[in-house]
């Protein structure tokens, strides 16, 4: 038996007056999540708890079975995840941008003029680092999109109470970086990032992808500035704590960093954009040839459109891309025997809110030997009339892995 | 966007035959919380957890997002607040009882013969209490309702693990406090507080007031006898912890108590008894006023008349003061525009068991932007059928930011 759960990202939403009322998952035509609807367990879920207005990452820590309370202790761990860096517990990451700086330091260009697809020769000559005094630590960069980047320090007697650089504004000089507690090791830390900054400066300021920017009239990446520390946990990997062999299909670097901190197989998908432009037919081609052909017994999906078009608050984009994803992907999980489907959301991201929402989300279970309940609709509001009711994230683990038969009995 | 939480001090109940196996709330009419049922969220609610008993103000400080497991150490130092002592963390509070001794400190009248509104001169000679040994710790009473009253006691080195003085039956001497653990602290403040006994009696027992009552036959209050000993815990503010500006419209001290306990403003209203003789034109208009023109934009609100028809077994009282509320109050809060309301109680006070019980509460959203429900009448029974199925007394904050705009994202 295996068993996946896909998350449509920011799925849920509010009744909306130009869909007469109904919310745009109400609103589509999607025959195939309603028979999924039809013959499974239905209910709402607050991936957190009520109210709570979760992040995707804060969700799918949670989906996953881990609590993001205690985990998350900040994006700079995830992103390093997501962009491939090996992190390991102990280690402080941080988000960066690289950004535009003139002769007198002041940032004139926050972004970089958007740099794009130059930055990995920048990063290889920012890993050639070294910071007199702080030669026990080891400094990580790594490219992301676009201007973002990502550094990882490594060393002992290191801490993720640092304040950001990043000024926030143009017209300012990155910030200086200060300990957040009374610790040695956040000094440590904020001196060391302060070096960071500058050094960073030196050695890039006359890259020769900067000189070229610069002949061109565009802004050079000429400084990296962090944000975002946060110290990478410990925790046990979800192969270890549950006994699977799984795998992540996601579109965002930012699902594939949590899956990988999760230490789960990355299974990249061919032209998965993670807007509601993706190329959904190579993403249900690489799940059903995953399923069926490969050894991973657990999957964990994350489909991108509807969040983008709810942050949009594009409501037409998002009601077509729900009807993309019921006419390309889940017709065909409609024909997987011997699996169990967890359908859900991992917050709402409603139109009229432009951004997640605390609104729980409806999820749906498929598989043999389910109680079937009298829920016919793929919505958020007929899924409260469902056998599950109201679950949480954390319980979807445990939920799955029972219908799949391999979860421990707790007790005798 | 402004938020209302609108408690029906135990309003909940059990069905009863006399009202035809309906509960009270059920058999009145309430066209007005049926129109907010109507157009709203609803659900019911365990404000503690499913079939915990909870107290008036257990239920508040966990309806105000405080857990009540931590923040509940004893009743003294919430009726501490509702008095009106500025109580600080680390202070110990007790709550008191005037009483009679008699010349061998024999206590024949635990409550000093019900006195009324004449204790504050005698708390004002208390107030002059000082303690050989302990001049480092401040003493400080107040008065309460009746024979009521508080103490706080300020100071290093104090404990709330301190047995309480209350013989609980009139014959005996007041109880000599002991330290319920083994620390020099406990020890401390037991002594102290024996003393303190001891001393109100010398300080009091020839005070103008007790003259007065001796020669008119009433029992003199002669002695001050503490109990319910709780150390003030440090928490945050409600307008810290949530970015609010809040108020809080309550009938009585417990209440009030709670609200100040977490930095809210009182606003008073005349009238209000705390009784379903209360004055519900001064409490509606006191609402509508500050709604509508104070720089508010919370408000916890409670009104209490249907707990004390509950604990008096009263069925016709409960009955009509809840429709009495549905005129006056619930008539004019559906006028409010632009404003979140969620109204529902802090417990049952079942008519059968005349005392707080276990059962969940109904509550309701009122609001724009809601996924509406198909649940048309206001009450225990119909409110399983709504969309929030049943949530807890602890995500009611989470919830009401979320639709009122103000709730942080936790994560990305």
């Amino acid at each position: 038996m295996k068993g996946i759960v896909l998350i449509m990202d920011g799925l849920g939403d509010r009744p909306l007056e130009e869909l007469g009322n109904k919310t745009p998952l109400q609103a589509a035509k999607t025959p195939n999540l309603d028979k999924m609807a039809k013959r499974g367990l239905n209910g709402i879920m607050d991936s957190i708890k009520p109210g709570v207005r979760p992040g995707s990452d804060t969700a799918h820590i949670s989906i996953l079975g881990y609590d993001p309370y205690e985990v998350y202790t900040g994006r700079g761990p995830f992103e390093a995840c997501g962009v491939g860096v090996d992190v390991y517990p102990g280690d402080i990451a941080f988000r960066c941008n690289f950004s535009t700086v003139n002769d007198d330091f002041i940032v004139t260009d926050r972004r970089a003029g958007r740099i794009r697809d130059e930055t990995s020769s920048i990063i290889a000559k920012l890993n050639e680092m070294k910071i007199d005094g702080y030669e026990d630590v080891e400094i990580v960069f790594k490219e992301s999109t676009g201007h973002r980047a990502v550094l990882v320090l490594r060393g002992n007697g290191l801490s993720d109470k640092v304040s950001d650089a990043d000024p926030k504004v143009e017209g300012k000089s990155p910030k200086t970086v200060i300990a957040m507690d009374k610790s040695t090791e956040a000094k440590k830390t904020a001196d060391l990032l302060n070096k960071i900054v500058k050094e960073s400066y030196n050695l890039i300021k006359h890259h020769p992808i900067n000189l070229k920017r610069i002949k061109n009239n565009e802004p050079p990446a000429n400084v990296i500035i962090p944000r975002g520390a946060g110290a990478v946990p410990d925790v046990e990997s979800l192969n270890d704590k549950y006994g699977l062999n799984s795998a992540c299909i996601a579109e965002t670097g930012l699902i594939m960093g949590i899956a990988r901190f999760a230490g789960m197989k990355i299974i990249e998908v061919e032209g998965a954009t993670g807007g509601v432009d993706t190329n959904l037919d190579n993403i249900i081609n690489t799940i059903m040839d995953n399923v069926l052909n490969s050894d991973y017994d657990f999957f964990l999906i994350n489909i991108d459109g509807a969040d983008e078009a709810g942050h949009d608050g594009n409501v037409y984009e998002k009601l077509e891309f729900i009807e993309k994803v019921d006419e390309v992907v889940v017709s065909k999980l409609l024909t997987l025997e011997n699996t169990v489907i967890i359908l859900t959301a991992d917050h709402s991201t409603p139109i009229s809110v432009m951004d997640h929402s605390g609104d729980p989300v409806p999820i749906m279970i498929n598989g043999p030997d389910l109680r079937i309940d009298d829920v016919y609709e793929f919505n958020e509001i007929a899924a409260t009339k469902g056998g599950l009711l109201r679950i949480r994230g954390s319980d979807v683990m445990d939920i799955i892995l029972d219908y799949m038969g391999k979860s421990p009995k707790f007790g005798a």
